[in-house]
């Protein structure tokens, strides 16, 4: 009989994920239902928003119960099925969590042939979808637009200032952590100018790159990162709130940009969004997207991680900036 | 030879204005030059912004120079005139600044004979503007919405509020200082409910009023108050920055919103608006006023305090919350 690996919440971090954070249990790996297909895990995303879930605090879904399997996003082969829309050898995406086998129901998704698991876990999947929409939804990037994009060299941030160049973005800076970094995004991915917020003041850096201000941000990260933003806006500014990475690990709670009354001051909009909201448009930012990468348009990268154990460590480095491009954990 | 008294500002208030903010001079009366007027004003404008005027901060007007006039808005009527469009007698509104007598140039606007100068100053003039555009362009208040606005009893807050309601917002709450005012917006204003802010726990209060969240937020003060709006937003709630005066006096660098994250989890807007970028839609606002003020619809006061000498203690009471209504010094 086949055993399932899960990992399960131990203890509410306090900070970063740490040893005690997750236990690893094995059960007999579950049967399908009417409907369901069983399904071998094969990749896991490794996403910010997971570290969110693992608190007790309000958020867009419900905190990972203790003693419940970490929530992820995963890609997996079905090995047993009840299911037609999921017929066994199909590759399918949907909330796998962090296990070796899980069961999936209608919410999951299956890949097309000749796509991919890495590309479908990245620029076709959730990541390249906040791009995506984040940058022609909720910032509405018009040509001329500068644009600014932090977590630049991550998997959702290198998408969203690629997506704000082939809308005519006149200049696309990235915020990112080291020089290597700010080299590959001005080198290889196509932003006009990079800053490392880890060297000098990123409010004066910016003001050199954008002397006449921001029309656009695209905020991954919050904390003084979007207040060095808010000082340096134009009249009529947006910003898009994808999420806050700054602060998901803080152990007080976080401080609100101090300087958010300069949307006041620059008639300026803040909005937060999630990518969930725009499902039914999925199609819309896939097609755009194969379109950039046909057109060797499109640079990402996935930065792999080995094994169910490795995933609690992967997270981790979301926060240190330990990966570039796209985190994923392969079982 | 007339005298024309000023009142200066002769050092950056740190917190609230007191008696060193601000010194009286005399000058000659000016003349005025080609296609200006003199007017005699009879009524200044108090706002919060003018607060915000005397620091030395990025603002959406310069700061008020150190022994400059303080600038205000204000009303007067014409005494001597080389402009046809502002001929001697005419009432006319415009920033007159904390003085017995301003030179008037094309910024000035007449005020039509049989409007009442503190209808104009307060329902008509920027006030009644920043109310209307507010609740009708920035939170596109809709019917069945349930809306809130800080500072409730305050001029342009009693009129946020009012503009909602006969929008057909099904619920408008009133967030104000005091079992008075909040008497008084129940039973006067038309609000539906009122929250004292000074009594217990905001964030419950709001909770229980509107168990389903909030969909619009009219914000006139920022700290406290914003951060409980924003922990009972509904999805895709809208807050319009009117303005942030429990901020206007810190003597430290204020605190954002520490809780701005819910921005993200409830898909959320937060934009900040001038009134003055309304300019040339003010008549469409004026004629839906009326329309309501005709109507019995529109509860307004204004709170008069008399003598040029008195226009730095008014402008506190803005801040201590000793004013209902618009906060008017007459000359």
């Amino acid at each position: 009989m086949s055993v399932t690996r899960q990992l399960v919440l131990a203890q509410r971090p306090k900070g970063m994920v740490n040893e005690s954070t997750c236990s690893l249990q094995e059960i007999p790996t579950p049967s399908p239902g009417a409907g369901e297909a069983l399904v071998r895990v094969s990749h896991l995303s490794i996403d910010p928003t997971i570290r969110t879930w693992m608190d007790d605090a309000p958020g867009y879904l419900p905190a990972i119960a203790l003693g419940g399997v970490i929530r992820s996003g995963g890609i997996g082969e079905v090995i047993e099925s009840n299911n037609d829309a999921m017929p066994v050898g199909s590759t399918v995406f949907g909330m796998t969590g962090w296990q070796d086998y899980c069961i999936a129901d209608s919410g999951f998704q299956v890949i097309p042939e000749g796509v991919d698991a890495l590309l479908a876990i990245n620029v076709m999947g959730v990541t390249g979808m906040t791009g995506y929409f984040g940058v022609v939804d909720v910032l509405k990037v018009q040509a001329g637009d500068v644009v600014v994009v932090s977590g630049a060299a991550g998997a959702t941030g290198s998408i969203a200032g690629q997506v704000a160049k082939s809308l005519g973005a006149s200049r696309v800076i990235g915020i990112a952590g080291g020089p290597e970094k700010c080299a590959l995004l001005t080198e290889q991915v196509g932003f006009d100018a990079a800053i490392d917020y880890r060297a000098g003041s990123l409010a004066q850096q910016l003001r050199e790159l954008a002397p006449d201000g921001i029309d656009a941000y695209f905020d991954n990260v919050g904390g003084e990162v979007l207040e060095a933003c808010l000082a340096n806006l134009k009249i009529g500014a947006r910003i898009a709130l994808c999420g806050a990475i700054s602060t998901y690990n803080a152990t007080q709670a976080p401080l609100g940009p101090s300087n958010y009354a300069m949307l006041i001051v620059k008639r300026a909009i803040m909005q937060g969004f999630l990518v969930l909201d725009y499902a039914p448009r999925f199609g819309e930012a896939q097609g755009a997207l194969l379109e950039l990468l046909l057109a060797g348009k499109l640079w990402h990268a996935e930065h792999l991680v080995s094994g169910l154990e490795s995933a609690p460590e992967a997270l981790n480095l979301l926060f240190t900036g330990g990966n570039t491009g796209k985190l994923v954990v392969t079982l």
